[in-house]
C-alpha cells in the first residue's frame, strides 16, 4: 500500500524513492488516484532534491508503461530516431530522417507542434500543400517498410502520464528540473519502439539549455535513461547561440531542407545533418554508405519525395509566400560578429510562424531569412535580415526587437564550433 | 500583473517574495484563481527555500486579509489569548480561561477539534451537557463583556486562506515548514482581534515538534509574527514527554480542569496554567491579581461556571462515564521512568477519544488516567494507567501497545523542568 504524501515526504526529505514508489506513483497519477496537487508538490520535490540516475530511468519506464508501444518488431529494416531538444530555424530532421531512410534504416519522426520561439517540425510540414500529419501505427509501419521514413504526429496513447505531467508542470514552475525534462523526452522516444536514438541537444541563447554545463547534465541523463531502457543511444551538444542555416520559419526551412536534399544549402545545416545521420546510422549497423553521398547523388531527396508522397503532399508544390519582404539593413561596416538565436526566434514568433497559445494556428509563409551569418563580412546599407510576413502591422515592433540581435565590429569574430560535445553509453560529458 | 508561476519560480530559486507577491497570490489562492496545483508546488517551494520573517508576517497578514475579523474593539477589559501547539493531556485552556477572565481580562478562545492522537478542547468542552459551540461573533462580545470568557468554535469567516490552504498542505506532504505552520496558527489568532497573545509551544514525543531547535524554531517565528502584526506576543516552551496531568481523554479532562479550579488536581497543570495565566495578564496589563490566589478562592471555579452556563451548559451536571475501566499494572517495583506522551495519546485515540477522520464523532467518556507519573515510586502488581472506554474491543490491542509506554527501573528520574524556555519579543530563544 502507497500513499502519496508518503512518497511527496520521501523526496522532500531528500531520500531515493524504491522502484516500487515511482512505478505506484506515476500510475496512480494517470488513473488519476494521485491528485495534480499532489503531483505538483512532487515535481517541486524532484526539482529541488534531484532524482539518481536510478530513479529517472525508472520514473521514464513507468511513463511508458502508462500507455501503449508503437510495436516495431516486423519493420524489416533496423529502427533509428533523432530528436533535438529544439532551436531557432532547426529544420535537421526535414532532411535528416529521408537520407538515413536512403542509407538503409527506418525513421520513425514522432514529431510535436512549436510553442514560443522554437518552431515544430509538423509545423513546418504542413507548409507543404496536401501533407497529413496524423497516420495510424499500422499506417507508420508500413511506410517505414516501403519508404524508410515517417514524420508525423505522435499517437494519443503513447506514454499519457509524461502528457499529464507536462502539462502540469508548465503551470506550476516545475519545468526546469533535469530529470524531469530527460524523463518526459525519453518517455515519448522509447514508447516510439526504436532500437536506437541520437540525441541533439542544443546549447545557447536560443536553446532551452543556455549553458554547456547544463546541456552536458541532460545530455547525460538522456543517455543514460536511454541505455537503461535498452536503447543504443547516444548525444551530440550542438551550438544554438546563432539560428541553424538561414531560413527561420515553416516554409522557408521546408524550402531550405531541399536545398540541401539536393546537394546544396547552408554549410552548417549540411554540417550536422551529416554528423547526426554517421551517427545514427553508425548505431543501425550500416556502415557501407556514405551519407554525404546519398545527399549528393539525389537518393537523399527521392527518399524525401517518397515520403512526403506517402502523406498525401506534393513535394513538387509551390509553397506558401508572404505579401510582405522587408529587410534589415547592416548599419556599419565590418564582421557580423553576433546574430542571436533567440531574438531571431522572436523575430519570427512575431511576424507569425509560432503561436503564443496551444490552440493558436501558424502562418506558414512567415519568418526570417538571414542573409548574413557571424564571420561574414558585412557593408553598412547591405541587407542582413529578410522579414516575411501576412501581419504588416508587427513589423515595426519586430524591426526595432532586431536592432539589437546583430552585432558589427572591426575585431575578427571567433568561430565556434557547430558540435561542441559528444556522450555515448561508455562516456559521460564530464 | 503576477502570474502564479513567476512567483512560484521565485520561491523555487531562493528568492525572496515581495509584498506585493505575497498579497496577490493569497488573495489570488482564496478567490480561486491560483488553483491548488499551483498552490501545493509553492508551498513545497516555501517548506524547502524558507521564508524570511518579513515574508512569514506579510503571508499572514495576507491570510488574515482574505476573511473577516472578530471586532473586539467594544470590549471593556482587555483582550489576551493562549494558544497551543497541541499537546496529550493539555486541558490548559480550560482552567485557563475563566481564570485570567476572574482576574480582569477578557479571553476570547476561539478553538478548534483534535485529529489524530491529540485533543481538541471544543470536543472536551462538549462533554458538559447541554454546552453549544457555536456563537455568533455578537454572542461573543456580550459574553466577553458579561464573564470575560468564551472558549467557542471559530466562525467560519476568519482567515479562509488558512483553512484552505490547511487542507491542501495536509495532502501534499507540506505540512511540516516552520513558515507554514506559524503563519497558519497567527492567522487565526490575528483574526480574532485580540491585543495580546502567549502562545504555549510544546516539544517531545507527544508534540509536533519533538526536539528543542524545532520548537524554539518556531516560537521565535510565531512571536516575531504576533509582534510585526501589532500583537504583544510571548511564547513559553514546554515540556511534552509526559501527558500533562493524569487525565488524557474529554471527559476525563474536563473533570481534572474543574479539580483545578477548585484548587486542587496535578500539580504539573496547576504550574502551567499559573505561569501561563502570569504571562497573559503581564500582557493586559493586569498587575496587581495574583492567579493563584483567584485559584485558591473560588474566583476562577466562579467565572468556570458562569462561562459554562452563558453557553447553555450545565456545571453541576454529571459527566459521561464509559462502561468499561480496566487498569495495567506495574510489571516491575522500582522509580517510573517514562510514561510516554505519544502512545498515551495514540491509546486514548483508539479507546474512542480521538478521531481519524475530520467527519468521526468522539466518545465523550473514552480516555486513559496516568495513576503514576514519572518520578514516583511504583510497586510490582500496582496499577500505573486506566483504560476508559465504550469499545471493548479495542482494549486488547492498546493494552500490548502500551506496554512499551513505561519503563521501571532503579535508576534516578532525571526531571525535566515543565517550562523549558520562554521567548518575548525582546528575545528570541537563541
Amino acid at each position: 500500500m502507497f500513499s502519496a504524501v508518503d512518497v511527496i515526504r520521501a523526496k522532500r526529505d531528500g531520500l531515493r524513492l524504491s522502484d516500487e514508489q515511482i512505478d505506484w506513483v506515476v500510475a496512480a497519477y494517470t488513473r488519476g488516484d494521485v491528485a495534480d496537487e499532489q503531483m505538483s508538490a512532487l515535481a517541486m520535490a524532484v526539482l529541488l532534491r534531484g532524482m539518481t540516475p536510478e530513479e529517472v530511468s525508472r520514473w521514464t519506464a513507468a511513463m511508458v508503461a502508462s500507455g501503449e508501444t508503437l510495436a516495431l518488431g516486423d519493420v524489416r529494416r533496423p529502427t533509428v530516431d533523432k530528436h533535438s531538444t529544439g532551436g531557432v530555424g532547426d529544420k535537421i530532421t526535414l532532411p535528416l530522417a529521408p537520407l538515413v531512410a536512403a542509407c538503409g534504416a527506418a525513421v520513425p519522426q514522432l514529431s510535436g507542434r512549436g510553442l514560443g520561439h522554437t518552431g515544430g517540425t509538423l509545423d513546418k510540414m504542413e507548409s507543404i500543400p496536401g501533407w497529413r500529419s496524423t497516420l495510424s501505427a499500422q499506417e507508420i509501419r508500413d511506410q517505414l517498410d516501403a519508404v524508410g521514413a515517417v514524420i508525423c504526429a505522435a499517437t494519443e496513447g503513447l506514454a499519457p502520464a509524461d502528457r499529464k505531467l507536462y502539462a502540469l508542470r508548465d503551470v506550476t514552475g516545475t519545468v526546469e528540473s533535469i530529470p524531469l525534462i530527460a524523463s518526459s523526452i525519453m518517455s515519448k522516444k522509447i514508447a516510439e519502439g526504436v532500437q536506437s536514438l541520437v540525441l541533439d541537444v542544443k546549447c545557447g541563447s536560443g536553446a532551452f539549455m543556455e549553458d554547456l554545463d547544463r546541456a552536458r547534465e541532460l545530455a547525460d541523463a538522456l543517455v543514460s535513461i536511454g541505455t537503461a531502457n535498452g536503447l543504443r543511444t547516444s548525444a551530440l551538444i550542438t551550438d544554438m547561440s546563432v539560428p541553424l542555416g538561414r531560413a527561420v520559419g515553416n516554409a522557408l526551412e521546408v524550402a531550405e531542407s531541399v536545398e540541401v536534399l539536393r546537394g546544396g544549402g547552408p554549410p552548417d545545416v549540411v554540417e550536422l545533418v551529416v554528423e547526426l545521420s554517421r551517427e545514427m546510422l553508425h548505431h543501425a549497423g550500416v556502415s557501407d554508405v556514405d551519407p554525404a553521398e546519398a545527399l549528393a547523388d539525389g537518393r537523399a531527396h527521392d527518399a524525401w519525395c517518397r515520403m512526403v508522397s506517402a502523406q498525401g503532399g506534393d513535394p513538387e508544390a509551390e509553397l506558401p509566400r508572404a505579401e510582405h519582404v522587408t529587410t534589415i539593413t547592416a548599419s556599419d561596416s565590418g564582421t557580423l560578429t553576433r546574430l542571436d538565436a533567440y531574438e531571431v526566434g522572436i523575430a519570427a514568433w512575431r511576424l507569425g510562424a509560432g503561436r503564443a497559445r496551444k490552440e493558436d494556428a501558424v502562418d506558414h509563409a512567415a519568418g526570417v531569412v538571414c542573409l548574413a551569418k557571424p564571420g561574414e563580412q558585412v557593408t553598412a546599407g547591405q541587407p542582413l535580415l529578410e522579414l516575411h510576413t501576412d501581419r504588416p502591422h508587427t513589423l515595426a515592433q519586430v524591426e526595432e526587437a532586431l536592432a539589437g540581435a546583430c552585432e558589427i565590429s572591426g575585431a575578427d569574430v571567433v568561430s565556434t564550433p557547430l558540435i561542441l560535445d559528444k556522450v555515448t553509453a561508455d562516456r559521460s560529458s564530464r
